[in-house]
């Protein structure tokens, strides 16, 4: 798919919809989220998963990253090509061509990856010896999540001796993400979650002491919940992702208990174009569920009273209209309900500053599941 | 992206996450539909925005549908450069650069749109003049679904006359689907539903005709309530879309009523890896809401007791195991929650039979919003 817009142009002439980002505040919150890393003394790590942009991550390591974290093989594949040298998989691989996939990468990137079940560790370490590299490996833990993870106990710290001790793979410590912590409502709430969290990872890091394995990475953390990871003097890298752009959801939970999530701006927008005014309450936008992910519910019409919107359909959201005088042709801003999902429908990012269109980011790893 | 197989190979070598057409099924469907719109004597024209697929809509083609629908400019010219000669753009369009786009594929078929609104109808005149084409034009009229669509009317009347009256534009008749009606469940609701539609339609075409416009087309219906339409004997043609794949929701809606889903097969899954087996009642796979569309909720595992689909988030579908033995590596089959943005995440059909891989597709209109 062609760009929506070219170099230069006018926002007014960006073709919709489109994926829009503000370049000033997608910079403000790259530098605000550094700044914290640095003075808190912990690495930062974003999660690619959000962008899926090589040209975005090369902007958060200018800003201090560590390097970038992806879930999929082929998002590793997409940030190496564009310069990263330094991925953590975040998740379980599984199959011997995604594994050579990623072993393939390792020649030219320091690559991690997770684990959780001894089987995969024995696939890792033959993809890493075949390929003559050196594959760094995480035990991921359950710490309340309910997803991936291997609950803390002899059999994790087995695990992580397993990796030790694999050939080709490098024990580097815990993966220890709690997802969703995230979105509870109420900081003390997200706080609490986050405690139990510290005192798991706190408790395994001992034990695979114990065994005489230390924890060069303690990882996890996410936009809602950052500090209280940083604070705990066990978790020593940030995996942040949403803290880039923002979303509906994710203001939805900050605007209920004034939290952390108002520190961050909107910088993500789908730009949209009135197609219909069929009745003077109502008026349709050109842009649906196939250029905004619909799961966490409606997006929000951004810079403009009087307007909201009232269903999403495939190509079309509908608004009602209180006070508004809109008209066919008007474009207008809107702030997605979920914006991981939302960018992996898109083939490009169109950057705007100063009413003109400054960059144009090739979503280098949209679709890229596998 | 690459295709998730070769042709050729065995259906448990496709890499995860895919989408899986079941050939054999997808042809059932398809001739269903055929047989039942050339029993009603009413036209097949399917609705592209499901598959956005050059290579399915030559078999509708084939099957004997007269061209295709589409909703965007974009899906159009996929469409038309990949050999479908006639084609219906079931919305409004709005902006220059849109509509001449679209003119521009009228010297190598027969191309309509929607118009609710007479400054649409006055661009779109302008484009075809200067494309040195004729544009076919449907007043789309609403008819309960409270999204785009002129309230039948004088206004109407009038926009149907300044159609006819355009340069280079020709009056072809009415668009009138009633989305909403496709998802109520019960036969005797949506009957009912349809049965209002009907009347406003039918009085429409009287309305139109005193004026001495007659309507060629009298197009909309759903995979929901197509038989009502087609009984109406003043609709003339089916807009169908779903009835090809199928999806959860709509076998949901089905199943409370016995009624009409239950005729077409699901053809559509998403194929996917168990990576990660933490807990005897839970397990992970390797698809989520990058591979499957979760507004309209979970997707449902198919041919496999004992398996649910508990939680869907970004790169992971968990599931609740109540009597089955996952391994990891294990490859299922999901049946995603809603069809249309399902297949706008992929890049390619991987079409199955005998349990083999025959068809690599294109989804040549995946993120043709534009």
């Amino acid at each position: 798919m062609r760009p929506a817009a070219r170099i230069g142009d006018s926002v007014e002439d960006i073709d919709t919809p489109a994926l829009v980002v503000d370049l000033d505040a997608l910079e403000r919150n790259i530098a605000k989220m550094a700044a914290f890393a640095a003075a808190a003394g912990v690495r930062l790590r974003p999660h690619a998963k959000t962008h899926k942009c090589p040209d975005i991550a090369r902007l958060q390591i200018a800003a201090g990253a560590v390097g970038q974290c992806v879930q999929k093989v082929g998002e590793a594949e997409a940030l190496v090509a564009g310069g990263v040298r330094d991925v953590l998989v975040t998740n379980q691989v599984v199959g011997e061509s995604k594994l050579r996939r990623l072993a393939a990468l390792a020649d030219r990137a320091t690559i991690a990856l997770c684990f959780d079940d001894p089987g995969q560790v024995d696939a890792a370490s033959r993809a890493a010896v075949e390929a003559g590299v050196t594959l760094g490996g995480l035990v991921e833990i359950e710490i309340a999540m309910r997803r991936c993870g291997i609950a803390p106990g002899p059999a994790a710290w087995d695990l992580a001796e397993r990796i030790a001790n694999a050939p080709n793979l490098e024990f580097r410590g815990l993966q220890a993400y709690h997802g969703e912590a995230q979105h509870l409502v109420g900081y003390p709430v997200r706080e609490q979650a986050i405690q139990g969290a510290i005192e798991i990872v706190r408790a395994s890091v001992a034990a695979l002491a114990e065994r005489g394995l230390s924890c060069a990475f303690v990882t996890g953390a996410g936009t809602g919940t950052f500090p209280f990871e940083a604070a705990s003097g066990v978790y020593n890298e940030l995996q942040v992702g949403s803290y880039v752009f923002m979303d509906r959801e994710y203001a939805d939970v900050g605007g209920q208990d004034g939290g952390l999530y108002s520190e961050f701006e909107h910088s993500l927008f789908v730009f949209a174009t009135v197609i219909s005014t069929p009745a003077p309450d109502r008026a349709v936008l050109d842009a649906g569920l196939k250029s905004m992910s619909g799961e966490k519910g409606l997006p929000r019409v951004h810079a403009r009273r009087g307007v909201e919107a009232a269903r999403l359909s495939d190509e079309h959201t509908t608004l009602r209209v209180d006070a508004d005088d809109l008209r066919i042709g008007d474009k207008l801003w809107l702030i997605p309900g979920h914006c991981d999902p939302t960018v992996n429908l898109h083939d490009w990012f169109v950057g705007i500053r100063g009413g003109r269109v400054e960059a144009l980011w090739e979503i280098a790893a949209r679709g890229a599941s596998r």
